[in-house]
């Protein structure tokens, strides 16, 4: 075969993530590499704990990465937390829920669930009912699950956990930094993350935070691998995964620097410098401006003449799901929107498949000029497509909320960058 | 805490891996993304697929990229393959024998081994005469060892494992493109590999081949999430891991491209950059500009007076494993060599902790400047450190074999590119 140099088609990702990497961060994984234990290297990593303490609003000392996608920081912290035999409970509410499940199947948990129409997510009262009712050993439930767009509450779940004795994990990839969240106010004992949504990084390191209680948990559980044994003997039951065995990452991480996989150095490299930028921007602008940005396109398709899937009072502010009209082919719709215009909007999963577009506005990508080209695209392409829609209704009504914020704005001047 | 844009010493890594990226690989990966499902995306996908089973030397269809550091590819082949209660034999002749063993372990096999002393490989009848002993379902053997620098010859074993009804799984993560390999002509049914060794990319992809048996063997696993499940019943042992599940990551990679993780588009990236200019060179050109590089090394460090540890008929072309002086400081030196030269040399683990220097010569790094300058420092640093060394005597033992190899070039023409 023949291949040609990398050139990838110019593309606005506007879908439910990935989305376009930040070129600041594209920038910084071109750096050259250094060794493993370079003192440079060790120093990024010590960087990077920190940077990702602040990102995570937590002072644990357990914060650090996990090499591979968010799934993988997902399957870390479930196989690393769950003794095979030990109960878990899992509250679903979309795609995302299901996979905590049955990641902690095959992590050998007793595992129950509840669940939500996708569109609803769960009150704090439903969950300490099923922990009263289950009595599990560990709580997994999602923050923002972009197969339903829906952002389940947390601020009081971790409370309930510990009165309870439960630990408490969550995954919140899809939602961090674009909405609010605060691991150690919200008791969290467990959280991982991934860069491709609103860090605006590319997928392929997952951030992950980790409790004393949940450091506790897995460090009962340590063993070293036979190789560079240092005579310490292993305890509890052994970790079913080498690769995600928390116990040994934590070690590598930690002053010890006891090896374990060669850290993926680009990647740290990207990890770094989406959360420098997110922390020069702030963490509450940048949730400020994913609000912003999510609120004026959805106005936009409403303001189109669309329908918005779901229970909107909860909604991510990153993402919205569209109701396909009536007589409308919705992947002839996408596929005219990339072709024609380089836009990707989101298709989508399970019950939803065929119903509703998902649309991001999300990290580099929540952005004015973003949201009002999408909306411009999207009215023409509806129309080709034989649907009713309002001329200038999208951008007219993102517009508005544009307006209004920059009144607001030049009211309490510097509270909320547009 | 402050941290300031990347901006990472410049160093000459010539240790056993990570070496110094190619930049090309670099430039590449710093390309924006597209979309998972984007036409672009996918065609890039279905190239690396084929680019790797040139690299692989393999007609395999199930040829693609493992999300995660060359570890993560190890596991997900040992963790796909092993039905928990199988029999794995596994042969040790260093510290990624003992990873195998303990991730054969972990993925619920019986496993039985052999160990060979550091330094040595087994003969294919040793291997032959361990599988009648034990009846394994599965070998997992690994090619290349950094730990102890050896070259496992493979070329016989598969036939073996074929003869007995064993699947034959093997990780070349240190030795792919610096040391002859054949997956089929070698009959090996599961290969892994990473970038960071003489494919000359960043930690943090995995390419791997199956072969049919293979696919076969994984496939009777098979399971879809229940959060897109199309209806497929599962069957035989759900394997142990989501993210490591073959049979759900070939379903990404195939035509019906079903959804697992969101696939890390800048290391898939990095990794066909890496596979288009080994092709471009030729594997042949590219083990040839090892075994090279790699001799005039072995020659220069001899030349220092220094001697070489293990069994060097067996040695992997692209390190070598020089015995530390009595008396020299080994990790004085390297600490030398690191902060006044800007050269990394590598320490070691195990058995051989504190008593070799594991210095290598792959991907970007196999080139005669980066090995003259390396000799160059190494004597100057070894007589600071009060070694007595050869003045002169290991450049010039290198420039010697350069001058033979230019000479035998001269009379054979375009045979081994230097």
């Amino acid at each position: 075969m023949s291949s040609s140099q990398i050139n990838p088609p110019p593309r606005l990702l506007m879908g439910p993530g990935p989305i376009n990497a930040d070129p600041r961060v594209l920038r910084a994984m071109s750096a050259q590499l250094v060794g493993q234990y370079d003192p440079a290297m060790t120093g990024y990593m010590n960087e990077v704990m920190e940077l990702y303490r602040g990102v995570f609003k937590t002072s644990n000392e357990a914060t650090f990465l996990v090499d591979g996608t968010s799934r993988a920081g997902i399957e870390a912290a479930l196989i690393s937390l769950i003794e095979p035999g030990a109960k878990v409970l899992v509250p679903i509410f979309g795609r995302f829920g299901h996979l905590l499940k049955e990641i902690a199947v095959r992590a050998g948990a007793e595992v129950a669930v509840r669940e939500k129409t996708w569109g609803q997510v769960f009150t704090p009262e439903e969950i300490e009912q099923a922990i009263i009712e289950e009595r599990p050993a560990l709580l997994a439930l999602v923050q923002g699950d972009t197969s339903t767009t829906m952002n389940q509450p947390l601020e009081d779940i971790g409370e309930i956990c510990q009165r309870h004795g439960v630990l408490f994990y969550t995954d919140v990839t899809a939602s961090l930094a674009g909405n609010e969240f605060s691991a150690d106010e919200w008791k969290i004992d467990a959280v991982t993350a991934g860069l491709q949504k609103c860090l605006g990084g590319p997928s392929g390191s997952a951030p992950i935070s980790l409790s004393d209680r949940a450091v506790d948990a897995i460090r009962s559980r340590r063993h070293v691998e036979a190789g560079i044994a240092d005579g310490t003997a292993g305890r509890g039951t052994r970790i079913a995964s080498n690769y995600f065995d928390l116990a040994m990452i934590m070690d590598y991480w930690a002053p010890q620097r006891l090896n374990h996989h060669t850290e993926a150095t680009s990647m740290l490299y990207g990890a770094r410098e989406c959360a420098r930028l997110l922390l020069d921007e702030g963490l509450d602008a940048a949730v400020a401006r994913h609000e912003l940005h999510g609120r004026a396109m959805l106005a936009g398709v409403q303001g189109l003449g669309l329908e918005v899937f779901g229970d909107i009072t909860h909604k991510m502010n990153n993402v919205v799901a569209v109701d396909i009209p009536a007589g409308v082919d919705g992947d002839a719709v996408r596929s005219a929107m990339l072709a024609d215009y380089g836009i990707e909007i989101g298709t989508s999963f399970g019950p939803l498949h065929g119903k509703v577009w998902r649309i991001g506005t999300m990290g580099y990508n929540a952005r004015k000029d973003a949201v009002m080209i999408t909306l411009a695209a999207l009215e023409q392409v509806l129309r080709a497509g034989g649907a009713e829609v309002r001329p200038g209704g999208g951008t007219g009504a993102a517009a508005e909320i544009y307006q209004d914020h920059a009144g607001s704005q030049a009211q309490q001047p510097g509270e909320v960058p547009a």
